[in-house]
């Protein structure tokens, strides 16, 4: 149970953990903080938060957890707004998509990896994004995934991992370096196709006649096209060397169905194909 | 209005057409053909098609319409052993996904491209297949794309765009060539990226831990993945140089992404997640 739970950045993620929260009867009360009035006035009135602080040091005051819920290119600066303004045993989480890039965050604002610092993401989300967005139900049955360091105290962990669970969420952990690639292979790798997709479609001219005949799979394929530009363009900055490494894996293997397709060679279309079919039927559920 | 249809391959995509126009009391019989008994037999119990024969030949017997719903790679051997059992005014169409292959087979197998042939591919589909998987509508409000030959009389383009229409789609026309380039763009290119994103990561290992983490983008972005390797292996060989020549527009594309994430160039990623993600909203709906 948590009597002040402060949500840095109130968006889809940040206001879907308060409201699941909240309905789980896990937190007493709800405080958030972010740069834009009009989203902190709107999540008030969605019952999102209970209220507000621009400033984000007054709104960690008295705070049991903290809850940073921005993009991930300013998880810096906002380190910077709350550092001095925090107890040692007050627990701070995050939720962002890259960890590798929010623990050089951390540690360059407080100068060290605090014991109460719980590196975690939750893998939940939709193509929309802000508070508007937000609904209890997004973390039930999902995974979420801490990335304790070293230095992460076990009642800080045991904490986030509780929080979570009340949302609904299944908790696991690994560390920052496996997080970071298992990402890069699962989700910005496929948003990176999906954008360069498009991208190349639009690239071509003719964008009506072309998306007209863009039928259910092209529907399926890009809606991640639609996900916040400015948060995937964090993103490839944050994570920049696991999703190169990945490009790089990916277009060999699209060079491989390039080359068999070139020579005609049906065996091995066939073969990539039905392998290809048998894992996403079995790992992939809907 | 059709007397007697023969669909000669029952699976989605002819068995849902056949539905359609039952149900818009469009035909009045239904024959139907295909090398397996078992699907032929399923698709009269689920009343797809009022009777069958094994004999293709035998099946467009007394038949005003032919529609052609083999795989890519049949077309040929389905032409040769029809060819001498139709009248000149009989019509005959296809639903093929690649039309200048369809045409090669006909040409190659009637050593003549008849008037009574109107090439056509129903831009519609599921990544399931088989007769169990049809249903009346697919095609409501879907596209037809017909692309009537030089040689193709209006008559027989004319019965065609009206079967189609009476089974709930928008027809329309173009050539050949165009049509080819077309569905290489939007449906043909978007599969072998998700069967290539797929094989990747299976080929990374650890298939059971990368593909847990696989959240609701990745299930929509590799649901097409999930489509018959038989069937897709048969478009690329069909429409091989529309499918490379989209293939390395894409690689050069995204290249451009590539070097941008690698250097660090958030203006460029921002500036291409953007377009991509306006056209998406813009042209695509849902």
């Amino acid at each position: 149970m948590i009597k002040r739970l402060c949500i840095l950045g109130v968006g889809l993620i940040g206001g879907s953990l308060a409201l699941a929260l909240r309905r789980a009867g896990y937190v007493k009360e709800v405080v958030g903080s972010s740069r834009n009035l009009g989203h902190l006035q709107r999540a008030v009135e969605l019952a999102v938060i209970d209220r507000f602080e621009i400033d984000a040091a007054r709104a960690v005051a008295g705070a049991d957890v903290i809850v940073l819920a921005v993009p991930l290119g300013a998880m810096k600066s906002v380190c910077d707004q709350i550092r001095a303004s925090i107890a040692e045993e007050v627990v701070m989480t995050d939720v962002g998509s890259s960890k590798g890039s929010v623990v050089e965050a951390v540690q360059a604002s407080f100068g060290r990896l605090p014991p109460s610092f719980v590196p975690g993401h939750p893998i939940a989300g939709t193509e929309k994004s802000g508070v508007e967005a937000a609904f209890p139900e997004l973390y039930q049955g999902r995974r979420v995934i801490l990335t304790p360091l070293k230095t992460t105290s076990d009642r800080a962990s045991r904490l986030v991992r509780q929080m979570w669970e009340a949302s609904g969420a299944i908790v696991e952990e690994m560390s920052v370096e496996h997080h970071d690639q298992v990402l890069a292979a699962t989700s910005h790798l496929p948003h990176m196709l999906a954008f360069g997709l498009v991208d190349s479609l639009v690239r071509m001219g003719d964008h009506d006649e072309i998306f007209r005949y863009a039928a259910g799979g092209f529907r399926d394929f890009t809606r991640i096209a639609s996900s916040d530009p400015v948060m995937w363009r964090d993103i490839c900055v944050a994570n920049r060397r696991a999703i190169i490494a990945m490009l790089k894996r990916y277009k060999e293997d699209l060079s491989m169905i390039t080359k068999a397709i070139d020579r005609g060679d049906g065996e091995t279309l066939l073969k990539i194909f039905t392998r290809a079919k048998r894992a996403r039927d079995q790992f992939v559920i809907g």
